[in-house]
């Protein structure tokens, strides 16, 4: 008999050799039709694996990350049958699971694949999974692999030739075989429903000096409808993509002569981030926070005190020289160093803290080029920082304030869907982690009380801390469903220890100071692409780069349009005219792209009446009116669209 | 005979062989009593040197910057033969005139000089003086001349190794014989005034292993009265040290750490950086111009188009490359470039020009660190830059525009007494210019008619002018007399060409915009050096980090001093109080260092009268008034001080 211990802490007795379905089954039968993958011991293992020896399993579900994992991988298989069948000449090389769904990256050998052929791929694929085939694991020593391969497939040959010595595993399903490491749904027949999204060009290896193979990306699900809504939800994603909604309202661009990843933010988009930066300065003055400047570089030897450097250094923009003096600067990828040294720039006391330093400061941070996407993954991006200096008593206090600030951020900008993640240290490997027992409690405590006191829906992440200090990061949902890391508090007993900060307490004796770091949007750019998807442009009245746009009905109109629009501007109402010598549908039209909350249209009868004609945006037209009651109407909606803080 | 043209113009005959005194004595016996030093042919001269063919001369007097530096140079003569009088076993290298005074670099041999020295080398200087000795110059050959130095001075004799094969010069006076290239005045006489002002280390040849050497600075003048008046001018420019001021203002500071030259801006300093940028920002916005932002980096790729690299690539921080993708970046060392990337992002038309794209661009231009200092010199700092793209046709009235602003901020700031510099091409080098010759006229026009519509105090530089364009500097006088360039507005034909900048004309045809660089202030941070200078740390009133503060005679006011600080926070008066347990004395002493404008005292009888008695720094007392009548005075001022543009 073996002892099988389950999620919950329940420990159940299996004969040797159990299955995890059984297992499943043993819990309950309508559970086990569900579970499609497993993991023994931190190993994924398949769920007809039997079970030898003692241990932890993990069951997991369409719904669990894990099995999502599993199904895309084995629906990568089946991806690869199919087109062994419609395309004889095809070499597979590898082929993962990804995000959503899964891709194959294959050697045609001729011909070409484009998406008048997905239909067929797709009709093959669901021919396949009908047969409801076993994935079967089997070992195969390396000479017996090599063998398998050699003359047919030469990737794979090269593959196993890297692969370490020992046996190496095949899966067989249906009258395919793969090299595989494992991880599979039980068999086909549970995927229903198959889409082939993409192809694209990917370089054998990555290495553009190598060969160009054909990637064919794919999505599965266990259900029809799960596709359907899938696909809706991309075409909708789709019309939001902060990068085409970015073009089409102007907000930013990239340059190829700039470089990748460093977006530019056009007079729109600069506009947007300003009023977005006030918002948030004007609620962290009250907040008591003093605004700092720093540069955005420094000195190696900075980051080899912060300990940046030897973590990060070897991957990141590489240092910069100077002609002559033997220097060395990096790109500044975070402030807090910066901010350490203002700390340090005169001496505290326990009377004057907290100290709390806020920058817009930008940072830079390699990444790849081929994962750099639109404003969310970049090399240059303005974090919202702020660091607070404060003693271990002061902790609670400023994690509740903190919160407050990230609630009224988030309510201003309409995201009213969000959970925080607390991250607390692994109370059984102290060792990680660096800060005494009695301030880690009390710095844990701060954050449950915080959450608590806050009423915040939050998941408590044991181990999950980072070795310097506990965390509270705010997962956010957004219109479409889609969840998105936005805002992070925390805490830091690292830096303090490392820039050698003190102030003098009630004791007279120095003592070290608690870092808060914090960054309620996290960085602008992020931050705007996130809010473009999950507004699609509509941004809140107060946030909108232009309110209202008065369309004269022809050019004879324009010194009234003028008139109108020094009406509003006196009321601080953001406004424009277009005065072109176009029809008022064309203005319209293109008026309703740049999503403008209110049109306004003046022609001879509004000229005479001294009135002014409104269209709202996505609610009932105001009709015809004066353009004071207009303003007041639209003042009274931007008061309601921004509370101020506190 | 020869003939001689003088600098008006004029041509008169004389004798070959006639010295420059002679012609200046041929002028008015009164001038050449002030000649001290020419330049003939442009090359100096000895006024005592004799004149053998035609050409063009000019004579200085203490007045002019040569005058100044061949008094100086003699000065130094006189030094070394005062040291050598002194210190028997001295021996000396090199001692130049420089902006303000002189120095000598010398081995001493034994012995140090501190002090406690100075006087008697002064009074050994002006005994020197008073022989009224002639500087003559001799020629002597290479060999002679290291005969000379042998086993007397090393220095010398490595200095006459490393000259060009040839004739050497050398300069007798008194009893003192120095290796010089000439530029004296006529004779020691005519130094009344010496004052030795320090003494540093200095390695020689500036080389840090080699031997150090004592480096003696002084200055001396014509007369005692402008050595006295100089001596305060340094004793008030000591005062007003923005180094100084800035640390005691707490306004920036400087880390090791991070780097030299990269200043790190305080709470005050950030702030008060913030409202110089919203003051300009308020301006710009009503002048038409739209704020952009752009990375700090840019490919390499970027600044081989625009030219930077090829001219500054090799002194300039060294580029910033990525770990795997082979990428090269460079800090920006301006925004131009960046702009010109947004420009091109859209197709414009002539309707819609001109584009005025603005931007608080920090830059990063690398200095030697012995080139460092305070804010003025630094590596790292942000322009208040803009570039406005617009049509030839246009430049008039943008040029003028922009003079407005340029005096608007001024106006603001307080500084009244400058003039501008208006640079041309030389006409007669047309080949060292870019651009069309009906273009340069056109901008050369503009700028013309601008300065003289504006009124402007103008001088005209024939040839100054970019090998891209004309343009206008502005030099400001500061409170003590000194003269510091400042905002700055440049025509440019060079980046649209490189660019490929376009705009589609009336006429259907793709034509090149012209593009102006401007910058009011220059750079934030050496703006605000200059203005700590200028005010010595009492800025205009709009201007102050805080304009009141609320002193209370014990802490049993604190409520009282919170609610007089309620009311004028509620009138946007930046206020705060000191309610520490300290005597009023102390507290007022300290507020008069930080500069605040008012002081508001509170104690008993305020509190119980509802009053506050408030001292005004520089002015007279208010006296005991109502806090609401005190804000209405503050507001008025706040508004007289800083007048809203156009």
């Amino acid at each position: 008999m073996i002892q099988i211990t389950l999620p919950d802490g329940s420990v159940r007795s299996f004969e040797k050799d159990v299955t995890p379905y059984e297992v499943a089954v043993d819990i309950s039968a309508g559970f086990a039709r569900n579970v499609i993958s497993a993991k023994f011991n931190d190993t994924v293992v398949e769920t007809t694996t039997p079970l030898t020896t003692d241990g932890s399993l993990t069951l997991y579900t369409f719904k669990d990350a894990a099995g999502k994992k599993a199904f895309w991988h084995s629906s990568a298989h089946v991806l690869a049958q199919a087109l062994e069948e419609l395309y004889p000449n095809v070499k597979l090389w590898v082929g993962p699971a990804i995000d959503n769904g899964f891709y194959y990256d294959v050697d045609l050998g001729e011909g070409t694949i484009s998406e008048k052929d997905f239909k067929a791929i797709e009709s093959k694929m669901i021919e396949i999974a009908r047969g409801k085939h076993d994935f079967k694991m089997r070992e195969v020593s390396k000479a017996d692999a090599l063998a398998y391969y050699k003359d047919k497939n030469d990737y794979k040959v090269d593959l196993i030739e890297n692969l370490e010595d020992g046996t190496i595993s095949f899966c067989d399903h249906s009258s395919f075989t793969d090299l595989c490491r494992g991880g599979h749904i039980p068999n086909t027949g549970i995927i229903k429903a198959v889409k082939i999204l993409s192809v694209a060009g990917a370089y054998y290896k990555g290495d553009e000096n190598n060969k160009q193979l054909t990637r064919v990306y794919g999505i599965s699900f266990p259900k029809q409808k799960e596709l359907t809504e899938y696909l809706q939800l991309l075409e909708e994603a789709k019309k939001r993509d902060h990068r085409k909604l970015g073009k089409e309202l102007e907000l930013f661009t990239f340059s190829k002569k700039v470089g990748q990843g460093l977006p530019l933010w056009l007079p729109k988009g600069a506009a947007l981030r300003e009023r977005l930066e006030n918002f948030l300065k004007a609620a962290q003055k009250k907040a008591g926070y003093e605004m700092v400047a720093t540069p955005h570089i420094g000195s190696k030897e900075l980051y080899v005190t912060s300990g940046h450097y030897a973590k990060y250094g070897e991957d990141s923009f590489q240092p910069i020289t100077t002609p002559a003096e033997g220097e060395e600067f990096l790109l500044k990828p975070m402030n807090c160093p910066h901010h350490c040294e203002i700390y340090n720039s005169k001496p505290f006391s326990y009377k004057e803290l907290p100290k709390r330093f806020a920058e817009f400061g930008t940072v830079y941070r390699y990444e790849q080029s081929g994962e750099l996407h639109g404003l969310t993954r970049v090399r240059g991006f303005t974090q919202d920082d702020a660091h607070i200096f404060c003693t271990p008593d002061q902790l609670d206090e400023e994690f509740k304030a903190v919160i407050d600030l990230v609630l009224y951020v988030f309510g201003s900008l309409g995201f009213e869907d969000f959970t925080a993640q607390v991250s607390l240290r692994d109370p059984e490997k102290p060792e990680k982690y660096i800060g005494s027992d009695e301030n880690w409690e009390k710095a844990e405590q701060a954050i449950l009380n915080a959450a608590i006191a806050k009423d915040l829906n939050y998941v408590v992440e044991t181990g999950e801390a980072a070795f310097y200090g506990p965390k509270l990061d705010f997962m956010v949902k957004d219109a479409l469903g889609r969840q998105w890391q936005l805002g992070t508090i925390q805490v830091d007993y690292n830096l303090p220890e490392r820039f050698d900060l003190t102030y003098k307490g009630s004791d007279n004796e120095m003592h070290r100071p608690v870092m808060i770091h914090r960054a309620p949007f996290g960085s602008m750019e992020r931050f705007i692409a996130i809010l473009l998807e999950h507004t699609g442009g509509d941004f809140p009245l107060w946030l909108m780069p232009e309110q209202v746009i008065i369309l004269s009905v022809s050019e004879k109109y324009e010194k009234y349009a003028k008139k109108v629009l020094n009406v509003l501007e006196n009321d601080e109402i953001r406004a424009l005219t277009d005065n072109r010598n176009e029809t008022v549908g064309k203005k319209i039209r293109e008026a309703e792209l740049q999503k403008f909350p209110y049109m306004i249209i003046v022609g001879e009868q509004e000229a005479n009446d001294n009135t002014i004609t409104v269209r709202q945006r996505g609610g009932e037209d105001l009709g015809t009116i004066t353009v004071e009651d207009f303003a007041t109407i639209v003042k009274d909606k931007i008061k309601k669209s921004l509370k101020t803080f506190n």
